[in-house]
């Protein structure tokens, strides 16, 4: 090539290291592979694995082979068989091979080879039914036996996790696996009150569930802001309470029947009395306080509550929980219970009087009274009740399970009087927190002072997906794929605890998960290309990056979000975890290890990239109002990447700086530090100690 | 920053010159804007646009007002009400805006200002409906007048297209509109048949056509793959023709409603004597051949077709199709009628016993027999028939409506002996052919010989997604965006007909598409996120923009596709057209014209970057056997673009090459041009103008 067509002018250089920066820094060098963690890339790592030499090949004759029962018809539908389909489509659209099974109809004929699975009788969708498999795959044979049929699709996962490709093709390798849960209840949470969430965003999710091997689909059916589920007793409840915006009864079967194929309970929960205004808006006169309501569009703790001193909330509920638990076939029901803000039981005189007259000591004991009335209407169904932290009130027998969103002090404490329970704190997904705060978040930790038998009232834990600031559009980035890292800690072994091999595979399923449809991956994009009216989002992508949302609840802090408000700004295409950052701060602690010159310069080069971006997105920010607001986030890091190029340089250069030097640049952090746009610098700790290194003793 | 920092491997610098290309190709610079056309990014174009001075401020007061009827709740459930919901929901998101209209529940009351909205009468769903609108834009208010409410739901997707925004913040630019469709049938057909497409497609189709104001959706509902729909009198039909794949009547109800909200038409088509093998899982007995069927896994035309003969299909026939006009409330229904392979009524004595008693003097005879049989059925339950080219028999009545799939001669034929018409031919999306080609194919063009009367039976026409080669995951990049020239092309005025303008807009029409939940921009990633096994795919993005699927049915000839086969290879995840090739073909017609050598450096530059991609692409290749199929079409691209390069530095040096030169750079670019991975290079063209343009003489 000649010289003259190889002139480029300096916007399309600094162009291309931004791109190229958003993918240097995204990966970082693989974890060492120090166990056999390290090579496969299973999730949730099972009970015993051992691999062993051979590769049993992949290619268009595998068959996929049920037991023979005798009656054909029965096989093909029967829940074992339509996941050995779902298996064998996504193993065509993995390999592109086409495979000659005709897998959605035909019993093949018994052959040599191939894959075969066997069970016992068909699982029970109840906590504690076996879901254990064994899985030998040999050279040339592949065998799944399980006790149940649960068993054979939590097994069918793990094979197709094991495909794998070498230079002559796909093939699993050849291992034993002896796999088994540890906890019996391993649940998503979903809030389709704050935001509705259609049966779309469900299914998907659930087909995300069973990839991960979650069994309990827990539905958060009513809030303040909608009650989304139809009831045909009480049909003013969810035409009055849900802008329109609920589950048919025929949708609710629908996703039942979806989540039971794939081994998942479905508990509903019907929040009471609190967090109930949208019942108050069919039934003002059940609410303990005068008044119409209207769906509440804020969020927040809000003071509408039923009236426990209301004879007339009990015959409701009766007819009401009848038809919900003929809906619902699963034995459990969660009445919710918590938060009830307690000004509307305050105000009522004849509140305060039943509460005398009752012998009720405070708000707690009132609900105590509540719930007891409700245990007897929902035993009276075959329900067993389930509530938040707050059901636990003396007084209530021991058959409730109590769901705790307070902590694991709470649920020691409750096993400790017999009480089975289920963690849901630090699985709290909602706050944007990294994978690894959930990952080592254990029910059951070392030093618990459970016995054996209280340890078996643990029954396991629940990812809560809350959805003030989620919609259909960027639900999914928020559950996955930092809830596979939920999914492992509740099933596999204790002792698996490898926080960087967890990562590892972490990529893997994530991209495994879009087969599904989830959206996790391919909607950040689509938001920010709605952002800036326009296809050309490389500069944002790159910004998004070195970004996260704000932690906690501090956004809400930011603005008056209602369930009204957009939810299409860029933090909701930012990551709530950004896996670039996390490897930048990996890397920036390796080199300050070992002061690496190559990792120095590669650490240069994403300095040098993120600093640049800055000029890139100022005309996107222009061209677009919505996008003004994060310029002071782009501007920070540029600054940032500034103060990190030099410390890095004298780093390399063996200098110190004096220590006014670090101050004044610790200024510069500070104010890059500040929230803007909703979100915060994710790369900050990490120049920090850049910083704090280089103006330190030399080495 | 000190030099060593700024070191980098070779590798690194390739890479980002990639990635770089794969953002220069993809945008050429924006056409002339010339015309009214050249500043809006309307789409279709109206009838009538005057663009004014002023800007109406979108701010977060903005109210959206329905006209006051008396009845608050009649309002609030219109079909204008939701969709002015629907556009305040999506103009929040488009700009960030926290609007303080409750615009899911409220009536807000009468306030000076915002957008009002009225009409005379709620629409009909039927052809020839009143589509009109008059919209006009003032700084201080928004007036949009229709006859119908479909009218009304017209105008609100121009006025979101009108959104627009400087440095002040987001405007409307004060317009007047007046705009009504040229024809009155702009319809999508769905082949749910070859492949089963669930109710969040068609949703989210349904949604997509509505935004270019397409308004029959056409169901292509049964075919030898499969039989989709639910029968309650013949069960036995979805429940052994569909694999289980079929909607179930209340999912169409509940799809029929969705689109009659969009004011969308629902055709339903059962495609008859043909293309049924389906049908006769079911009902052996009422095909033309003895022997059981299984559902065709196979693509093409098949034998088994209805017996005609035989006189248990008429009673059969009136419930089902009794049934079926029940169901879909639309008064059109498609009997198919095409491509009756023949063999089956050949082959049998009865039927040519039955053809030789009754007059019939060949299958055409036939099947218009059968045809009129079934017009008596369908007039009986008061629905007009609508078929294919070959249901065009002597001896039917010209109630019937005529779809053309063979050219627009038949439907002149049809139009001349006073049938109405669809046109579908040139509109065929499925064969992957470039926007420009469906644009500029006009139902009515300019030299039609038929006279006015006879142009109203040409009631517009409908794009055909043929649905062998598209599964859930790719359809919506099949359909979207070409599918909206031609909406654009039923919709506009005859004379709108400039192609670079029609691309310019297209663009925008894509990424709005997406707040709608289509997936055509999203899933090519993930397709290729999923080949790779790895979420670094960028040099696979490069290769795919240079890179269109073999056009026509060429692909078939290519594998022994069938329904079960993945759909997931490279060729899936490239557009049917590459916006990046026709910038860079544009842009060396460009450079060729006039030689301009800032325009040549940019030529170079992106052919640089297609050559370097090759060996990024390799070891991709060897990672992943799926991808290993695309080597010759990324070392194709690499020799032609080196083959460009070559040619390009002489053209750029006014350097003539000899004839033998050219011809065997040709042969080069010859070898390139071979298809592999089914598919082809979509570059070719223009390096070859380069090569024989330096080979020319000396300009």
């Amino acid at each position: 090539m000649t010289g003259h067509l190889s002139a480029k002018p300096p916007i399309l250089v600094i162009l291309a290291f931004l791109t190229l920066g958003s993918v240097l820094t995204m990966y970082p060098p693989a974890a060492a592979a120090a166990s056999v963690d390290g090579v496969l890339k299973l999730m949730p790592v099972p009970a015993s694995v051992t691999v062993r030499d051979g590769r049993f090949r992949v290619d268009e004759n595998l068959t996929i082979v049920p037991p023979y029962t005798g009656d054909p018809k029965g096989v093909v539908t029967s829940r074992a068989f339509k996941a050995a389909a779902r298996f064998m489509s996504r193993l065509a659209g993995r390999t592109g091979l086409f495979l000659k099974q005709d897998f959605l109809t035909a019993q093949t004929p018994s052959v040599e080879g191939g894959i075969r699975y066997a069970y016992a009788r068909p699982g029970a969708l109840l906590p504690n039914e076996d879901e254990s498999y064994a899985l030998t795959v040999a050279p040339d044979k592949i065998a799944l036996d399980a006790k149940t049929d649960i068993g054979v699709l939590r097994g069918l996962e793990t094979l197709l996790q094991l495909l794998s490709a070498d230079e002559t093709g796909y093939y699993f390798p050849c291992v034993d696996i002896a796999d088994k849960p540890r906890f019996t209840w391993r649940g998503l949470l979903i809030d389709v009150g704050r935001h509705f969430h259609p049966v779309d965003v469900i299914k998907r999710n659930l087909d995300a569930m069973a990839a991960v091997k979650m069994n309990v689909f827990h539905w958060h059916l009513t809030e303040d802001q909608g009650f989304r589920v139809e009831s045909k007793v009480f049909p003013k409840l969810h035409q009055l309470g849900s802008d329109g915006m609920f589950y048919t009864q025929a949708q609710i079967r629908d996703v039942i029947g979806y989540a039971a194929e794939r081994g998942i309970r479905v508990m509903p929960e019907f929040d009471i009395p609190g967090h109930s205004t949208s019942w108050f808006v069919a039934y003002p006169e059940f609410s303990s306080a005068p008044g119409s309501y209207g769906i509440e569009r804020k969020f927040g703790v809000f003071g509408p509550a039923f009236n426990p001193s209301d004879e007339r909330i009990y015959p409701f509920f009766d007819a009401f929980l009848k038809e919900m638990s003929a809906l619902f076939p699963d034995p459990y029901l969660h009445i919710g219970g918590d938060e009830v803000e307690g000004h509307q039981w305050e105000a009522n005189p004849a509140i305060q009087a039943f509460k005398k007259k009752n012998g009720l000591a405070d708000n707690g004991a009132l609900q105590a009274y509540f719930n007891k009335r409700l245990l007897k209407i929902l035993t009276k169904y075959g329900k067993k009740m389930v509530g938040w932290d707050e059901v636990f009130q003396p007084g209530l027998p021991n058959d409730i399970v109590i769901h705790s969103w307070r902590g694991p002090k709470a649920l020691v404490e409750a096993a400790l009087k017999g009480y089975q329970g289920i963690l849901s704190n630090g699985y709290y997904i909602d706050l944007c927190q990294p994978a690894e705060a959930h990952y080592l978040n254990d029910p059951l930790p070392p030093d618990s002072p459970l016995d054996d038998r209280q340890k078996a009232l643990i029954l396991g834990g629940e990812a809560t997906m809350w959805s003030e600031l989620v919609t259909p559009e960027t639900i999914d980035s928020r559950i996955w794929p930092r809830t596979a890292a939920i999914a492992e800690r509740l099933w596999s072994p204790a002792s698996v605890t490898n926080v960087d091999d967890m990562y590892r595979r972490l990529g893997f399923v994530s991209v495994e998960l879009e087969e599904l449809g989830l959206l996790h991956l391919k909607n950040p994009d689509m938001l920010l290309r709605r952002l800036a009216g326009d296809p050309r989002i490389e500069p944002l992508k790159v910004l998004a990056e070195a970004v996260e949302p704000l932690k906690n609840y501090q956004r809400h802090g930011q603005a008056a979000y209602t369930s009204l408000s957009p939810f299409t700004r860029f933090v909701d295409a930012c990551a709530p975890e950004s896996l670039a950052a996390r490897a930048f701060r990996k890397n920036i602690d390796q080199f300050l290890a070992g002061k690496d010159p190559k990792l120095g310069r590669k650490i240069g080069a994403t300095l040098a990239l993120w600093k640049a971006n800055h000029v890139l997105v100022l005309p996107l920010i222009a061209a677009s109002p919505a996008l003004r607001e994060i310029e002071p986030l782009s501007l920070g890091l540029a600054r940032a990447c500034e103060v990190g190029l030099e410390a890095l340089d004298r780093l390399m250069k063996g200098q110190i700086q004096p220590a006014a030097w670090a101050e004044e640049k610790g200024k510069i952090l500070a104010e890059a530090a500040k929230p803007a746009a909703h979100a915060e610098l994710a790369v900050l700790s990490a120049v920090t100690k850049l910083v704090e290194a280089s103006a330190g003793p030399a080495k």
